[in-house]
Parts: structure tokens; C-alpha cells; sequence
């Protein structure tokens, strides 16, 4: 008879359109390839040589403020501009081309080189969700699509251990806000509610996926994660956007937060790297009602501190595969403590 | 005036439906991230702790034969299995589970542990072709989809440098080429002509972006291509799938590849890491004559032998991004010889 935990299957992400092939039975699969390194866990609260410290100067040769809460700027090597051109029209569908303009931001957590995220106390991440909420106010204004995100971790790509995220801004809507856009317009005209609201409500009674639970949050290795230990992080009514999010919204994200990173970087006592960001409705005239507001955490760790899932051939040229059932990852990170290895008595 | 050199712009790549972001002036932005390491290159022809070499013990206790030119054999730790139970019927569509049929096989492709792809001699990478082809038409009697690639390098979560590729057969059509199954439908009955061979037939054209042409075929850094250094290799007249290739383009083929992959080795003067696989039509009944055979090559280096794209943050959150254009690709591996420099006198 068919289980979940010994055969392969495929489920289906309601979000992107897209399966993902779950092989449960591979995990014991023994490695022999890259291991990524550990980042060293003994860094200065200030580190003369880094360009997001406090009173460093960038390689701009622009001079940091001395902040004390979160700082932003605009990335010296930004991968988009306000002011690029039109482009020709294309004629051709072989060969379709537009301009795009944009903007991309750098936000320093803390001036405190020596932590991340979840190391920093509730109301520094509550700063963090401020400042995320203010930059989207002030970006929406201009563009269509404003892009909050953090890479975390050499192994995502990062290539400084000060914790920071960024904010690309679009005049465009990207391929995958353009996919979910078209997902859950057509699950609220079909279904009735929208469906991450829907699935919210019912991840919240079956537990079975939940990672963390607070007042107003819920965290979930989604029923069809392709990451090893993906979580999508949802308010619990329906919010549309970050600028909607009120007062008692905002603090309890910051628990959230605080609960879910330290849970994951409890589960190899190693700094968790990954790439995380925040989906909601476009700034854009019209209905919206479709949308609920949710974050990604994209983590790459498979089976240690060192170990990765690589997202690679198959993956990149059929279709994502895991090799543990999200239920599975779920009740590992329920495993362990919510309270972070560092700050434990 | 808008000019691709250096104002950010978006193609559209019409076989996955999606945009890439082209931030070209981003080049030049310093690297102070994770650096990859690179293979070491004085390999002996036989390992004995390797579980590819000829007469060596895998960890199943299997014994390789003493095999010379190319030796399958199926996975030890398989994704797929063949005798997989049916699920049962999802009726939520919030929660939609199916299982999974198949198989997965190695192809060693040379007993020489000392040599990737693009060292060996002609005749032994036809041998891979020959390989490849009987092995999806062995499959083919069983399954939808075939999917054949290679992970080459430490970088693309290869475990082992013995030179060799694999092959995953499915009982479904896996979600990249289901995209590709409708792209190219649609492209036939509005455009009159299967979407690859126009495209083939302009890049021929045009030159602006091939790195390798030869009589039956040819590989260009592709319009939309999101990785640094992406290619598609293309055959120049219409056929739909591996299985349908004749003896002269096979032959060819081999020319192609030991050129394409030579150049890329030749570019950092490393071991070039990539995925690599072939598409073509799925082995079903009914009309597949929108369908053109290729191979996408998707290599992470961007600067040199130790520094890659991440498609991270942005990448997975929003939209892929690249930071030199296609041209300029094609352009750099058009200048370096297509001669291996392990071979060049
Ligand atoms: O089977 P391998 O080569 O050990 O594993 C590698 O290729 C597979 C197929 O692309 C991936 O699923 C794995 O993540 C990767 O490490
Ligand atoms: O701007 P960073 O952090 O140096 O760069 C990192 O994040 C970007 C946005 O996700 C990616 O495009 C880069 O590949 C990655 O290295």
C-alpha cells in the first residue's frame, strides 16, 4: 500500500503550478561531495575591514553612519537604475527585449557585526520589520514591484556575515509574483477565499506541517516544499501586503521570526543559512484581493552543517526533488528548541 | 539611448515562458564571497577508492566489470522506483499528492578516471552518444519521459569526478518539460514552424551569439540564457528526439561536443563545472512535431575558475539576473580555442 514515507511521489505546489518529486526513501544516500564551510563563530561586534560596520568606509569611498539600529543604503553595485532608457520595440518573438529600471537597497540589521538575525532581541527585528515596512512605503510610490529579501550564508551566496537583507525595486512585475499573481487570482474566482488564507487555516488544524505557531503567525514546511527545510510564514487573517500589517501584527512577526530562525539554526547548532523574502500584492491600481501576504525561506541544508541539497541536473532540467517528506522536516525542526543555542541558560 | 551593453533590460525566453534580468554594468562588482574549489588535476586512470572505476566495489557490494569504453548500471541510491503502489486520490487541491514510476541509471562514461567529457577522444564520446541513444530507446518502452544529463564538477553537487552522467526515467512528464510541451505546441500552430529550428536557422544567421558550429549543429549562448555562460545546442534540421538521430549527425554531434566542452574547460583553464541534458519530445502517442531535440548546458562560473553566479535572493524570489549579456559570452568563448589545452601542442 501506498505511504508517503517509503514511496516516491509528487506534489503539487498550488502557487507556482509547479510538482515537486519527493524521494523519502534516498536519505540514506551516503556523500562524498562538496561540504560547505562553517561560517567562524567568534567575529567583533565591529570589524574594521567591513563595509556594512558602523563608520567604515564603502568602496565607494562613502562613509557609513555611526547607526545604532538598522541602516540603509543604495547598494554601490546595484543591478538596477532609475534612469535606463526605452528600449527599441521588438518585432521579432524570438528575440523579445524591454528596459527595466529599478532600484536596489542594502538594510543593515545592526550595527552588531558578531550577530544575526535570530541572535538579535524582539525588539531589534521588530526595527528590522519597521524599516522593511517604511522602504516598501516609500519604493511602492515609484515602482510596481519592491523585492524584500536576505541571503544569508556563504552557501547562498553571501558574501558578508554582517547581517543585512536587501530591497530590489521593480518597474516590472517578476516572473514569480507574475505566477502567483495569475494562481491565486484564479483560486479566489474558483475557490471562494484566497488560498493562502485557506491553507493558513488548515495547516493550522492539522499541525502536522507547523513549524511555529504565534498569536497572529504560522509557519509551515509547505506540503510542497522543494527545499529540504522550506517554511512559508503566513499571518493568520488576511493581510494583502507588508504595509498592511498593523501594530500587534508587527510585534508578533517579530516573535515569529525570532522563533523560526533560532529553531533553525538549532537544528545543526550552525548559523542557518538561507534566502528569504516577502510576496504580496503588487503596488498596482485594481484588485487585489487575491493576494495574501507570505514569506519564503529558501535554506539549502540537507543533512548537517556541511551538507547541502544541490539543486542541480534533474532539478534544473525536469523537476525539483527532495529527499525527505516535508512532514518529516517539520517534525525535525519541531524536534528541536525555539529558544537559540546561543542564549540557551 | 537605450544600449544592452549598458542599461539593465529583460529577455524573454519563449521556451519557459519567463523573463532574465540583464544587469550588465554589474560586472564589476568585487567578489569577497564563497570561492569554489577546483578539481585537482593530476588524477590517476584508475582510483581504488572510486565506485566508478572498473573492477572496484560499490557500496551495495556490486562489482564493476572490467568494462573499456562506457558501462550503465542502475543507481544505488535511485530517486525512483520502478514498482511504486498507487496513491490514493487527492480530493483537496490545497493538498495534491500523485506517486511516482521510474528508474535511475549511471553511464560511466570512460574507464578512465583521470578524464571528463572533454578529454576524451571523438570516437569514445560517440560512444556516449551511441550509449545514450540505446538507453533511451531501452527506456522509452517503459516510460514517458527520459531524462539524460550530466553533473560535472564539485560546484554542480557532483560526488565523484570519474567521468560520468546519469539517466532518470519518469512515468510522468516532469514540470520542465511539460512547459516546454506547451511553449512549443502553441509556438508550431501561431508561427508555422517548430519555435528551435526558426530560432537555430537566425542564430545561424547571425553569428552574434554561436560558440560552436559544425555541419549538423550548433551551440549558441541563447538570447535568454540566465546562467553566465549558458549554451543550447541545436541540430540544424527539424528532429524531435535523440532516438531519431542518423549515424552522420551523431558522428557530428561527438565533434560538437568535445568543441563546446573544450572551450569551456579552455575559458578559466579548469575543469568547466555544468549541468547538462537533453530534451526532446516525450515517448508518447499522438502529435510531438513541435518538438526540436537539445541539450542546455548550465555551467555556475561567471568570473573565473573559482567564482560562480548565485542564483539566490532576488534569483529564486523574483527573477533570474545575469551580469554580463549573452553576446559577451558567446563573444569570450568564441575567443579561446576549441582545442583542449591539456591537447594543444
Ligand atoms: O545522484 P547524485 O549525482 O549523487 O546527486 C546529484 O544529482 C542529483 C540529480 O541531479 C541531485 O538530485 C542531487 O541533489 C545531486 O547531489
Ligand atoms: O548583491 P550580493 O549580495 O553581493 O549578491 C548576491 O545576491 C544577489 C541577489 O540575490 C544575486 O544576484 C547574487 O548572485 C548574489 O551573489
Amino acid at each position: 500500500m501506498f505511504n508517503p514515507i517509503d514511496h516516491p511521489h509528487r506534489r503539487f505546489n498550488p502557487l507556482t503550478g509547479q510538482w515537486v518529486l519527493v524521494s523519502p526513501h534516498r536519505a540514506k544516500r551516503p556523500w562524498q561531495g562538496q561540504v560547505e564551510k562553517t561560517a567562524p563563530d567568534d567575529r567583533p561586534a565591529h570589524d574594521p575591514d567591513c563595509f556594512l560596520c558602523a563608520g567604515n568606509t564603502r568602496v565607494n569611498g562613502e562613509i557609513n553612519p555611526d547607526y545604532k539600529g538598522t541602516f540603509v543604503f543604495t547598494n554601490d553595485f546595484a543591478a538596477l537604475m532609475a534612469d535606463t532608457p526605452d528600449s527599441p520595440h521588438s518585432a521579432d518573438p524570438l528575440f523579445q527585449c524591454e528596459s527595466a529600471r529599478g532600484t536596489s537597497r542594502v538594510i543593515c540589521f545592526s550595527p552588531d557585526h558578531s550577530k544575526t538575525l535570530p541572535e538579535l532581541p524582539v525588539p531589534a527585528i521588530r526595527q528590522v520589520i519597521d524599516t522593511w515596512c517604511e522602504q516598501v512605503t516609500d519604493l511602492a510610490k515609484e515602482y510596481l514591484w519592491v523585492q524584500v529579501f536576505e541571503n544569508k550564508g556563504a552557501a547562498m551566496g553571501c558574501s558578508n556575515p554582517h547581517p543585512h537583507g536587501q530591497i530590489w525595486a521593480n518597474n516590472f512585475l517578476p516572473n514569480e509574483l507574475a505566477r502567483e499573481e495569475l494562481t491565486q487570482k484564479q483560486w479566489l474566482a474558483e475557490q471562494g477565499a484566497p488560498m493562502l488564507l485557506q491553507y493558513a487555516q488548515k495547516e493550522q488544524q492539522s499541525g502536522e506541517r507547523t513549524v511555529v505557531e504565534t498569536e497572529h503567525w504560522i509557519a509551515v514546511v509547505p506540503y510542497w516544499a522543494a527545499w529540504p527545510f522550506e517554511t512559508l510564514l503566513l499571518p493568520k487573517t488576511h493581510v494583502r501586503r507588508l504595509t498592511e500589517l498593523n501594530d500587534a501584527q508587527k510585534q508578533d512577526l517579530a516573535l515569529a521570526l525570532k522563533k523560526l530562525t533560532s529553531r533553525y539554526d538549532n537544528l545543526f547548532e550552525c548559523s542557518f543559512p538561507y534566502s528569504m523574502g516577502w510576496h504580496g500584492a503588487p503596488y498596482q491600481e485594481g484588485d487585489v484581493e487575491h493576494w495574501q501576504l507570505h514569506a519564503h525561506f529558501y535554506p539549502p541544508l540537507l543533512r548537517s552543517a556541511t551538507v547541502r541539497k544541490f539543486m542541480v541536473g534533474y532539478e534544473m532540467l525536469a523537476e525539483a526533488q527532495r529527499d525527505l517528506t516535508p512532514e518529516q522536516a517539520a517534525e525535525r525542526l519541531r524536534a528541536v528548541s525555539d529558544i537559540h543555542y546561543k542564549e540557551q541558560a
